[in-house]
This record gives structure tokens, sequence and C-alpha cells, in this order.
């Protein structure tokens, strides 16, 4: 495993790097030293062991350390916090005062969903105009329809495109929405209910939400229908860069020969067979579409967790969404690349059609294209 | 198969009839009825065409020859159209204009879907405010914390039941978003191009979907985000109800005996041992919370279909998004019986108690429902 | 629900009807007749008590009443053994006796995947011979070879036959010997310990295994490994059949145009383009293998069962191993008619080869089917 | 990612080093070796090239960069036989002779699954001697039994522990038998017909096979039952050890208190109650038995693979049965280590029981024992 092999075959380095080792670490220590900060600000805290604990938070923790005794005792927070405890000496104390565990790990997951999804929405954004252009240019552009795997009634590739684009910006807006709803900061304390903040379990909340740059929220321990819904929409996002990936790869395919990936040096081709011309953005996108359905439905079964906070169910949360965000930006990327210089054959769609009745395929496209633009499906 | 014994036992009757073999073919007649009258208003079918095809519209049909007759040609239009056909005599030809089989098998899924989401809404809007009681009621009830399945700090029964109806609500709020974007109608034509409507497409799909009452729609045969959200939003309810589940059976535990499900003559019992009281309106809840996410993701698993309609992968989701609607109602209407009913022992909860420190759970309590109150988390 | 539509699309009519409510309670009263037999013949129940109970169980029950006092009690056993006690008067206190709901249902459930099981063998045991004709009859016929959706080197039809060969036994093998293990009684009693049976609890188990034909065991009612196994088996062998769908359909596009299912009279046509002809029955086994993963994977995330029996796990099990039987022997049966009316277009094979050499196709084609014969791999 | 914090959260250290990079490129450079020895012991490769193939083969790649021309590549194959035949000058044109991509990708997980399965049976040999110990040494301790979450008749402990026994036993011989059938060679060519290699592939291949210590066997690139069945049975496996966490973590709560994981300094321990002792050991197996169903269930869902090597299906293969090596292994050891400790509190199970009869939970439990000690079930 780390098996940056596997990891990049499926996914960007980009990505990578905001769910890898140091990344939680570093988002680890941004969350004790702003909630030291945070307890300070309201009194709870002496402000120089605040400092203190602040300044232990600079120095990075060592990843394979963190890593054995983590497992070992069951969450990250123990190593972590005994961590600071040393470095910051009397005032270490202080450090993690009202959090627990699932608070440092559920808090250190959304710091890496915000920054996740941010490069998500790049892909996005490059990706929609990518379509919209293709249904414009395409919108009359005729070709075959097919259904059920056999040729049907004429179309044009610009409808093609434009079904592409209502089904990639649908996904899109899920997306943006889940991640508005489920993105925020966990503070809640040992049982949920903001314990040894003499009451100020609010206003730490807030400066510590406000700190991290993450909506602040009610404790969301046991209710997990935000992450569950991040996790579909991710998947969904998945699945249309899959469906896109479906339809280029059975179009490029030498028989049909209407349309093709972009060609790129040294990409696809075939140990075996050095002229072969394999659909590799495609493949990317597909293998995530296989596979994120089932990561998406783990967290779905983690729903029904025990009590105030649960057993086995939050813990198998994180390395899923992660891997999650992996494969989607993974396809995502993929597939932008693959639309941006798709090249396209028409004479050989044109050539398939005997009648060029392509119905009201343009008005279609046209119209897919302006409810885009509006923002609207 | 067509077992009510297990279909009842996940389910409830009023959900089972909306989508049994009756419903299904009232819903297809429905269709073709509206379609011929819109193609009839547009011009492009004769009017008394359009009022034989109504009047062949109202007879139903025979569901098991239907059945078999569907499953031989591999789509149910198939017969349907043809048994329509006989019926309306030298009319019928005009009968299906512009629809493919999809366009018949989305619309009447849309049709059952309508239906099934107020039978959920109606659970929803019971429940919610059942929790939101309870919530107030026991805000300051106190009893002890559990993490991981161990005793942690005190909270208050209110915190506890005030994050189930966060988690119910943030579903549903998920679920009703969900079905204003799935649930339209379908309406694209053989290539979803809309053929063989002289341009008219647009207005007969309007007119179609003002007599269905379903909101219009571009076709959407290729892009199944709708779905895929609204399958996924069906399964985080259920997963709603199973963590309500979750707790109140862990609760009702002969050890810990602080809450339980109300006592229903008949209900609960055991077949070996007659006088034991099992959590049986959990057990629904949990049953299904266990299916739900694997169903939810076979329909995202169908996302990359081929082309312009698919081969296998929208005749899967059918009696998939069936079952969920199915399962979703039935562990709702179970646990909205629990928690209606649900009988508490606030002196078992103290007993367990030396320290009484709840820390800010009844604040915690109070703002989630106020938060519930004013429609927002 | 309860819809013959959804059901005969997916699944076929013998099999539905093993699992139906008539054989679910014709199952049930089996069990019941044959405990009561079993206790008589131990000693433990008179034996007139018997004779009058297994005449009780003579006469069927009414479904839908059962259904509903099931679904409300929680498990059919109860309203089951309240009908046979009202029947059975006053020897009705000796029905069920050492027997609790799960053993009911588990042995109910067994009954019906025992006779499921050969359905599915029959149609293995055609399946397999008509892939072996075909791998035999083509070692030799040249056609393209396709990797990653590209053509890459020549191999022959036959060799692609006996690849399909190779997955079909390879899955019917694990589909057999997971059968062997699962299919089995299930008798324990009210906590798996046989209680209320005077140390007799083996002896009842070996006459009642005998009596209905399923192997003894011991009580399974907490370890699910066995029902595990088989879904998964059922998965993988609906697998098999759609990737032999997943070719043809490649294989039958119009611009490939090398096979082709055989042409039935009204199978695979289309509501809107009646000349069209569709891969329906590639369609039923891909709709199948695309649902069918996570059947199997709901009855995995079923294992961990609480205590002595479980509160929702074993519940859920009964209607997805139904389903699972149900869309294995309909991918089968389809996938069956298929492959033995396969047509071949040997020169639209040929017609794509510039190079002829198929490597060592036939000798491998040829090794699969001695190796099928053999009973190995 | 590469993440080791979340990776040694779910799985051991060894189990991630058989997994990780380097242990990737090591088997792929066996590979490289083997087949250029095999080739040249079959007059296909000159002697001098293969020894110069060889020697290049014994020096290490650099991950990083393997990792992102794979990437960029589709493959790994591209960049490492590239780097090969860089290496080794003139000789290395007789590189990869014979081979695809898929069989050198193939065969490595293949090699790491052989060696995965090493550490998991070690853990199973231990596994199942400690619970037949348990279910020997308290074959007649009585305790409460529990259904559906609640008390119902008393059994032993010994029954308990004994039906643990019996599902790690019935699930390790699935495991066993699956690997034995699954773990081969893979060596077809560009597709699947051993072009290349003269008319010598079989014997190439078993040569390759003997060197590497794999089963020789006929090209499974398009048939994938085996990796299928592997991936069920690994993560019934992962069920079996989450069933026993399951329990003990019930078993462990407060109010019930009747067995507990061992102590061990350090682990299971609160980040905010230091006091609190959380079943840390259990919470690895809960949260591997959530996932591994659905990770099974991706490779099931990838069995419909296109043509003679697919795009994008066997690709998904790979870093999912890897995570459920990385699951399995790390869920059993985890509670092999909660067996071999675990404390119980017979006073305590005893001071719930009034009525003492267990049924034959002794005799039931002796006879599970004897079973295990046969082999049988």
């Amino acid at each position: 495993m780390t098996s940056r092999i596997r990891e990049l075959a499926a996914g960007t380095p980009e990505m990578a790097a905001l769910f890898d080792d140091a990344a939680t670490l570093a988002a680890a220590l941004r969350f004790e030293a702003a909630l030291a900060r945070a307890c300070a600000d309201e009194g709870l805290v002496p402000k120089a062991a605040a400092a203190a604990i602040e300044a232990a938070c600079r120095e990075p923790l060592e990843a394979e350390a963190m890593a054995r005794e983590a497992a070992h005792a069951g969450t990250l927070a123990i190593p972590l916090v005994a961590a600071l405890r040393l470095r910051a000496g009397e005032a270490g104390r202080h450090a993690h005062l009202g959090a627990t565990s699932q608070d440092l790990a559920d808090t250190v997951l959304m710091l890496q969903a915000q920054a996740g999804r941010r490069l998500i929405e790049d892909e996005v954004d490059r990706l929609l105009p990518a379509l919209a252009s293709l249904a414009e240019a395409h919108a009359a552009t005729p070709m075959i329809g097919r259904t059920l795997l056999q040729q049907a009634r004429p179309i044009t590739f610009g409808l093609k495109a434009a079904v592409w684009l209502q089904l990639a910006h649908g996904a899109a807006r899920r997306f943006r929405r889940e991640a508005d709803e489920a993105i925020r900061l966990q503070f809640g304390g040992a049982a949920g209910a903001r314990h040894d903040l003499g009451g100020r379990g609010a206003a730490v909340a807030g400066r510590l939400a406000a700190t991290l740059g993450l909506p602040p929220a009610l404790p969301w321990h046991a209710r997990r229908d935000g992450v569950a819904g991040l996790a579909a929409a991710l998947a969904i996002l998945t699945g249309a860069a899959a469906k896109i990936a479906r339809d280029v790869s059975l179009l490029a395919q030498n028989e049909v020969a209407e349309a093709f990936e972009p060609e790129t040096e040294g990409r696809g081709g075939s140990s075996a067979m050095p002229n072969k011309r394999n659909p590799t953005g495609c493949q990317v996108a597909l293998s995530a579409g296989l596979r994120a359905p089932h990561l998406a439905s783990t967290i779905l079964s983690a729903l029904p967790q025990e009590h105030e906070r649960g057993l086995g169910g939050w813990q198998a949360e994180g390395p899923v969404l992660a891997e999650l965000f992996l494969l989607t930006h993974g396809a995502l990327a993929s597939m932008r690349q693959v639309v941006e210089g798709l090249e396209l054959d028409p004479a050989a769609m044109a050539a398939k059609l005997d009648d060029r009745d392509a119905g009201e395929s343009e008005a279609l496209a046209r119209a897919a294209v302006a409810a885009w633009r509006k923002g609207t499906d």
C-alpha cells in the first residue's frame, strides 16, 4: 500500500497531496493551534499557554511514528496530543481542551474536503464549457443515434455532447450543494455536548470555525447525512465522467471510428503492440466509475452509527471519502483532457446515414446549452 | 417472488400498491392517452383517433399477460401498444406517436415516484415533529452519553433526540430537493431527438407534462444523474431511520432499559418465548438500512450507460428504485410509530449517573429544534 | 410491488414460482409437519398430536392474511403457528416444539434455495456444452482480438467461446460447492441451544433434516458464512452470463456485425423502430449483472449479526437471496438461449484481418474444452 | 493519499509492505527476469540477452518516476519495460517477449496475493485454536443468550465461542479454496492467444510459473471469476472477524460487562476521557467489516469485461484487491489479539440468570470443536 503506482493510476498528484500524511498532520496541527487560540480568546486558557501550544503546532510531526502510534491507540488524536504536550511543556495540559478524537478527525477530513472540492470544481469549470463548445459547434453535425447498442435514428453530435453537458452539470450542481452542506467544523467534545468549556462552547466553536475557514455547525458526530450526501455526489460526478468515457470509447472502436481521444505523446500505447492507440483517458474514468458507487455506498452503510459517537462507522468514512475525492478528480481531469482535445470524424459519421433527419437534435442541443448558461438544468 | 410476505415485512401496503402491476399499467395507459391527446392538440393526430386511443386506454390491461409478453419482447411498450392498437382499430396506428419504450418506462416510473414521494413526505411530516417534541420535552433529562459503545459523559435525552431530528431533517431536505429535480416527464422518442413530431416535440412534451402533472424536461434517456441522486437520497433517509433504530434497540437492551418501543398488541412477540418483547419496529428499519445503500449504489453503477439509450442500465433502475421506495417508506413508517410512542425510563437513565454535568446538552438540543423550525439545519 | 412485470423482465416464471408466497407457505407447513413428526418419533410429542398437526399442515394458508399478520408480528412464524394451533385444537400446543422463528425462516429459505439450485444447474448443464460446441466448432475460425476496446491481434472465435466456457464453468463449480455447503437445515431453537427437547435435539434435527431432504447441521443462526458464500457465488454466475452478454452485444453492433442473438419472433423489437433488432437476451443478462453484485454485498454486509440471533441482519437476507436466485436464473436462461442459437458471420470476421496469425488460439481453445471435460478448470 | 495514518489504522504494516510500490516493482522485475530466462530456455531469446535482462532486473526502479510514467502511459508495463531496455542495451529488445501489460499486472498482483495469503493464514492458524480453546474451556459456563438484542434463554459462553469458531473456520476454508483457485500465473500475450512465441507458449508459461512459484494456467485476462471469488472470500473472512467484534463490543458495554478486550498499555484510550477503555480491537474489525463487502462487490461488478482484455475493469481490480488484503489482515490480527486475551466475567454472566437451563449448549459447543478438529464444518 501507500502505493503511488496504484494511486496515480487512478488519481491526480494534486489531489493525492491533499490527503497524504503531511497534509493530514498539518491540518491536525492547524486544528489544535486554532483551538488553543479560541479557548484563550474565550478566557478558558491562559494566553501564554495558547501561544506555547501554537508554537508547538508550527513544527511538523513525523508521519510514520504518528501512524504507528495512532494505530496502536486507536485514534490519531492520542499520540498527536501527547506529542504536543511534550513539546509545549507545562502549557501542554491546556491543549485539546473540550475536544475529542472525532472532532479532530472529522475537522481534518473537512479541511481536506474543502481543498479537494476546489480542485474538483476547477476541473468542472473547464469541462462544462468544453462540453458546451462541442454541443454548439456540432449542433447540426449529423451522426447515427444508437440505442440498446444498435443503430437507431440520426441525431447530431451536438445533441450527444449536450447530454454529456446536462449530466455533468447536474452532477456538478449536486456536488456543490452537498459540499456546501457537508463541509463544516466538527466540535462537540467527548459526548457531543461540549463539556468543559464553561458554557462557552458555541463561542469557541465560532472562533475555531472562523480561524479554520470552515462554517460552524452543531456537533454532527452521530448524524452523518452530510458526508453520505457528499460521498454520493462524488460518485455521481464520477459516473458522469464515466458515461462520457463509455461513449467516447465506443465511438473510438476501429469499426466505428467517429471520435478519438487526443493523441498525446507516450499515452495510450501498448506494451505488446506499440502502434495501438488505447483510450487511456476513458480507461481512467471507466475504472473510477466502476469503483466509486461502491465507495459511496460504504459511507451510506455507515449511517446507523451507535449512540453519541459510534464504533467502526465514522472510522471507516475517512479513508473511503479520501479515495472518492482521488477517483473523482482523476476521472474528471482525465475526461476534461479528452473532451478538450476530442478528435471527431464528421465524414465517418455522415457516411453511415441514408436518412439525414436528425429530428429536433439541433434545437435540443441549443436548449441544453442555454439552460446550462442560465444555471438551470 | 411477488411475495407479499417478503414485501410487507419490509414495506407498507400503501407503498407496495403504488408500484404494483395494476398501478404500473394504469400509469402506462395514462401516458398513452395523454400522448394521443397532446398530439391531437398539436395537430399531429386526428382528434377522432386520439379519442379512440383515449377510450382504449380507459380499460385496464391484464397484468399476467402483459408481464409475459413484455418479458418476451424485452420491453413493456411493445405488448401494451399492440394491445391498444388492437382495441383502437384503425386509429391505433396513431398511438405512441413520437415515443419510445423508455419514454413510457421512465414516465411510468416517475408517476409512481411522484406518488411515492407524497407517502414518504407524509411520514416525514409526522416523524420530525415527534422528534422535536422529544428533544424539547427531554432537553434537560440527563442520561449517560455513550461513545465507541462505552459510557462517556452525561448528556440529555433531548440532545440525543435532537441529533435524530437533525439527521432526519437533513435527509428529508435532501430527498425533497432530489425529488424536485429527478421526478419529471421523459419524452425523447427513438433516439432522444424527438423525431416524427414535425418539429412540435417541445410543444407535445409540454402538453404531455401538464396532463400528467409532471414537470417537463429535455429528454434524459442517457443522463441518469436525477434517478441516481434520488436513489441516494432515499438510502440516506432510510439510513436516518436506521440510526434511530440502532439507538432505540441499544437502549432497549435488558441491561440498559432506558427506552422502549411502544407496546403494541401482537407486535414484537417471539414464536419460542411468548413473553419476550422484541424491538420489531427497529428491526424493520435496521433491515432496510442494511439493504438500501446497496440498492442505491446499483443505480449509481448504472450511470455509464451506452450512447443515446443504453443496454441493461436503465432497465435495471426501475425495480431497484421501486424497492428503495418500499424500504424507505417501511423504515420511516416503522420508526415514526416507534418515536411517537417511545417509552422512556428517566429514572433508569439517572441511576447510571454520578456526575450530572451534561455540558451544553440542553442548549444544543434547543438550538437544533430551533434550526429545524426555521428550516435550516 | 409484487410486480410480475418487473419480475419477469428479470427472471423466469419457473424461478419466480419457487419463491412466491404459495411456495413459502407450503415450505413452512412442510417444516412444521416434519417437526411434529420428528418430535413424536423421539417421544417428545404424542403421536396423535403430531398427526393432528400434520393434518393441519395439509391445508394451505391464505397468503395475504399471513403476510399482513407476519408484518405486524415481526415474523411469519407467529401467525403461522397461531393458525396451526387454531386448526389443530388441543394438539396445537405441541406445534413448533423446540423451534424458533428463524428456524422456520431459514429452513424455508433453504428449501427454496435447494429447488432454485436445481433450476440453475439445469441451465448450466445446457449452457456449458453449448459453449464447448462453439469453442470446438470455431477453434480455427479467425477473427480480430480486441483489447481495451481496440483491435489488437487475431484470435479465433473458438478461443473467445472457450474463455466464456472457462468463466461459466469456474462460476458453476463455485456455485455447486457453495450450495453444497450452505443449503442445510436450520434448527437451533430460541437461542441456538436446542432448548426444550429433553436433550434429544440432535436426534430431532436429524429426523427433521431427513424428512425435508436437507443436510442436518449445527445451528447456524449467527454464522452466516454459508448464505454469504452462496450469494457471492450466485452473483459471480450472473457476472459470467453478463460477460458473455457484453461480448455478444458488442459483436452485434451494426458496425461490427460478427455475431448476433438468434432471431426470435416478437423478441428484440422496438416500440419506435419496428425493424430494429435489439439484443434483448443480452439486455437481461447485463441488467442482472449490474444488480447482482450489490445484492451479494448486502448479504456480506449482514455478516456481523448481534449475539445468538441478530436484529435486522438475517431478516434482510431472505428477500435479497430470493432476488439473486431470480436474477441469476434469468440471466443464465437468457444467455443459454443466445448461445444455443448464436448466429456468426465468419466472413465478416475474416474481412477485418490482414494478418491471419491467431497465435496459439486453437490450441488454447481445445485445451479449455478438454479441461472442462475433465472437470478441472 | 499514500497515507500511512489511514493505512495502519485499518491494516498491518506487514500486509501493507507486501503491496507497496517497492514490492510491486520487485515483483514486476521478477516477472520480466523470469520471462527472459524462460524464453531463453525455450530458444526464443539468446542466452546472453536473457542474462543481460536478468541483470537489468536486479537493480530496483525508482517508484515515484515509475508511478508518474505509468499513469501517463496508462499501464506500468510501458515505462518499466522501457527502463529495462535502456539498461539492457541491445539485449533489451528481447525483454517482455510474448507478454502484454495485463500479464505483468495480473502476475504481480498474484505474487502479492500469494504472499498476502500466507499472512492471513498465519493469523487464522492462531485465531481458530484460540476460539476452540474458549469454546472448550467455557463449554459449561452459563450466560444469557440474546436474540434480536433482547435476553432470551441461557446458553453457555462456550457455545457462543463455538459459533465464532464455526464462522471463522467456514470463512477460512472458503478463503483457502478460493486462493488455491485464483492465485496463478497470468501469461497470454497481446490478445490472450500467446502470439510471438513460435508455438512454445505453453512451455514458456510452464517455465515462468515454475520460476515464480505460481501455478500455471490458461490465460485468464477476460475471465475474472477467480479474483471475484477471492475478493468475496476475503470479505467473508473480514465479516467473520467483524461478527466476533460485534459480540465482544456488545458484551463489553458497561451495563453488560461480561467480556472485555485485553488491557493493553496505550490502547483503547480516549483523547477526552483518559480513563475510558474503548474496544479498539473491535473497532478495527467492525470498520473493516463495513468496508470489505463493498470492495468485494466492486470486483464482482467488474466481471462483464469487454472482449479479450477490457477497458477499466481489470484496472480497477488491483487497488481494490490490495485494500481487501489489508483490511482482512488488519481485522483478523486485531481480533486474534482480542480473542487470545479476552477477559471474561463468569460471575457477571451468572448473575443475570434465574433459569440455568442452557439447553444443549455444551454438547453443541463440543460438537463444533470436534468438527473443526476433523476439518469438517
